[in-house]
């Protein structure tokens, strides 16, 4: 593995707009972009604090996994992303190991990385998510 | 404020012996401190990744805030930790705007580190922590 820093901590709001006056007025952050990701059903606002990102997630939709881990757990962190490299063969050699991926393959995320979930079931209940940036 | 940076990531776990197996054969992190926090009735694990820290914690007692997470919610993310300085002052701010905290002034976490907790439900549900490396 080659895992090299945190890119992201993604949280689940049900308003941006709300949750946002929050990290900006008092931790004093500043949103740089905000983006719809349609796959994901989500709205995303994004903070960077040091080499680290915090991701804003709020459902688009009732059919979102962010709208259903809302209802469920209500609002706060959804999962860590760790910025890699070699994606593709990191999966299989993790899956190797008996880790049980939600992404067998890398897909397209926010911002343009490529991007795979681990199973919180392998990971000891952390939604983890593997990113690599991926030069055009 | 002055944040530069998430200075760790807390996770709730019921065996850093089990769990770290995780972090070290499949993330590929290296274990590089270990430590009870006795105020805290936890043991933790640390983890470098970058600029962040994994602190791994596992709870001593039942009586421990992390065997009380763990019992409501399962294993998973408890907190995210900002580095800043400044902590008293800023503590006294935030309070002013409006937000509940958990700790009105800092106390010694661990790592040395002065510490303060916000409640969650001042800041869209993420247990936060403030923290600050003081020089001795």
């Amino acid at each position: 593995m080659n895992i090299s820093h945190i890119e992201h901590i993604g949280i689940a709001v049900k308003s941006i707009e709300e949750a946002k006056k929050y990290y900006e007025e008092i931790l004093g952050l500043t949103c740089y972009a905000s983006e719809v990701v349609e796959d994901q059903k989500v709205k995303t606002a994004f903070f960077q604090v040091g080499q680290t990102k915090i991701e804003l997630l709020e459902p688009t939709s009732e059919e979102s996994t962010i709208a259903k881990f809302i209802e469920k757990k209500g609002e706060g962190i959804h999962h860590i992303a760790f910025a890699t490299s070699g994606i593709e063969n990191e999966l299989k050699e993790i899956e190797s190991k008996g880790i049980n991926l939600i992404d067998k393959t890398s897909r397209k995320g926010a911002e343009g990385l490529d991007i795979a979930f681990l199973h919180p079931k392998s990971t000891f209940g952390v939604l983890t998510e593997l990113c690599e940036y991926k030069e055009k």
